[in-house]
């Protein structure tokens, strides 16, 4: 194999495939990106088996074939590149030669044909959305999965279609986070789940374009993203996800709107007192024009009021205040609506249109006082 | 005691104090900044021990008094609080009550009695220089400090006093550190050796301003650096330093004129293939209108070539990388000359007039390979 491309296009590539390479894995062959200059064009893929990522990287072929390379060397190695051509050329015995100005580096690759190549999915159903949308999507939702062993799903998304919408849904079981998108074609209704770690690699390759499209197919199995230069395949997880709409209502007793910068920067004054794995509650009163936070702990106290709009009932009620701050950080708009029913019930931060809803439980705080 | 002043004036105080709080220490009061607004200026103090910090906050000093505040939750409730006029009010329990705009905070603080005061120092000699000559100075000579504990005053630098030139050197056993400073007043002959850890916190607060000066006294024991509305207070560290004289030399048989970036960039990548802890050197072939660097490991090799400037000798020597990449990363000329005698004699990095002299030891490469 010899290629020739340019130190910029080649490291762009590199970074982009590295998401799918396991920080740790017994089988060496999974630490490398496969250089595939075996027909007309240039392309790199990593693999770690549930999720695999393949790039082009413009350049041209002067002979053809694949090597496999360690992918951490690799990226180190181009990443300290000048900025000019790099050719990569390997002999029988998968010696690599990178040459670039006057630098030569002279490294052992792995036989292609020990490499695991992306799985080949009949792409039956497809929606599109725009790069910046599923980014978003992923940022706003992505928070509130879990890691919990023993509910395996909850460390996934659902990306559920149904009317043209998509909905993507992430939980943890002290809250739920809820996007939804329009489409602009006709979809089948259809529920997947996707991993969340195949969810946050995506959303750091994705440039965010308005104008750039992803166009995301699926089947039984397998869900394939598939932007720019780039495709990426995840595994689908198995299983029924939880039924969150029995969970959503739409009644309250008492209805906040609040600056959400002003609401966002006074909880995260309070969480001072409160030390990492301590559970205190951030208690919220709820009167008449005024928001009182406090929050207490043997460290030392903090009181702060925020002027809101209400309608309906007073109300006081304690939250971990990490949840309200996760859900705050990710909302875009100036002003954000709280609806509240008691102190046991959910509260809900959502738009008028549902285009986000976050549900976030109460803390039983007497019990913790 | 209460006090009026902004917080981004606060702020900025507690973060220059911050640096003598110790991060570990059994005594609760070290761990403290005291506040002290019993005469007619705020000033902001922490101190180690080792290495006292007090700067002064403008605002207006409403009731006089003291108070101790544990530095770290103190910085953390500066930081997050709203822009603004920020009150601090203690009563005679310690209690101390922060406010700013609507947000109240109530922390306990500890008796200024129990806080241990800079040490009055009595002033009999002093240089000046500018902040940036300062920080410069400590920048291109503080890498090579050792944390040694066989040879403490390693961990330390010499600042020498001759004819009006301060010289600061650092050393480590493998290679030395010179730079020197022109005074403009007439100073007395001196020798300190200043503790590491304060140079590099004094050079965290220097502004590096040309035009604003830093005042550095010194005593036996003790070493003063005053700038801005900040005084440094240091223990100087006991001893008699390393004699460097003997092993610098003017001699050589080899002279290469290199470019600075071309050459560290080289070198830099040759250390894609040296694992940390491992002693893999650099071998430099030196011949004539080139130099060539080569280094190999298990993981592959690297070989470069760079265009020189040569007088002298050809040479064929090994060096540490790192101890190259140090020395270079530091000197801010476009062009260096490195001085070589043979493989077993250390390489000097200096300019015309030694405003800098870095001297680095060879490997025996023969050995290691």
């Amino acid at each position: 194999m010899k290629i020739l491309c340019t130190k910029s296009d080649l490291q762009k590539g590199v970074s982009i495939v590295a998401k799918a390479v396991p920080s740790k894995t017994t089988m060496p062959i999974l630490e490398c990106i496969l250089i595939d200059a075996s027909s007309d064009r240039i392309k790199l893929t990593a693999n770690d088996m549930e999720l695999g990522i393949q790039t082009e990287v413009a350049g041209s072929i002067q002979e053809n074939g694949m090597i496999a390379i360690n992918a951490k060397l690799f990226s180190e190695i181009v990443r300290k590149l000048p900025d000019s051509d790099v050719v990569i050329e390997t002999n029988d015995k998968y010696q690599t030669f990178i040459t670039c100005d006057k630098a030569k580096f002279d490294i052992v690759g792995k036989s292609a044909t020990e490499f695991s190549f992306l799985p080949t999915i009949e792409q039956e159903s497809s929606i599109e959305v725009s790069q910046f949308a599923l980014k978003e999507v992923i940022r706003q939702t992505i928070f509130s999965i879990s890691e919990s062993e023993s509910q395996k799903l909850m460390s996934g998304e659902l990306f559920e279609i149904a009317d043209n919408v998509l909905r993507v849904v992430s939980l943890d079981g002290h809250r739920i986070s809820i996007r939804k998108i329009e489409l602009k074609d006709e979809s089948e209704d259809v529920k997947l789940i996707v991993p969340g770690k195949t969810l946050s690699e995506v959303s750091k390759i994705l440039s965010g374009d308005l104008e750039n499209m992803v166009k995301i197919s699926y089947t039984k199995n397998h869900i394939v993203f598939e932007f720019d230069s780039t495709v990426v395949v995840s595994r689908l997880m198995e299983g029924e996800y939880f039924k969150i709409d029995q969970m959503l209502s739409n009644d309250y007793e008492t209805k906040v709107r609040v600056n959400k910068k002003e609401l966002l920067n006074a909880i995260d004054r309070a969480t001072l007192f409160v030390k990492e794995g301590d559970k205190k509650p951030i208690i919220i009163n709820i009167t008449n024009e005024s928001m009182d936070l406090q929050i207490k702990s043997q460290m030392g106290s903090m009181d702060e009021s925020i002027a809101i709009e209400k309608e309906g009932k007073d109300l006081l009620i304690g939250f971990n205040p990490r949840f309200l701050i996760d859900a705050l950080r990710v909302i875009d708009d100036e002003l954000v609506t709280l609806y509240l029913m008691n102190a046991k019930a959910p509260c809900f931060i959502k738009d008028e249109n549902e285009s986000y809803i976050y549900l976030i439980l109460p803390v039983n705080f007497n019990a913790v006082a």
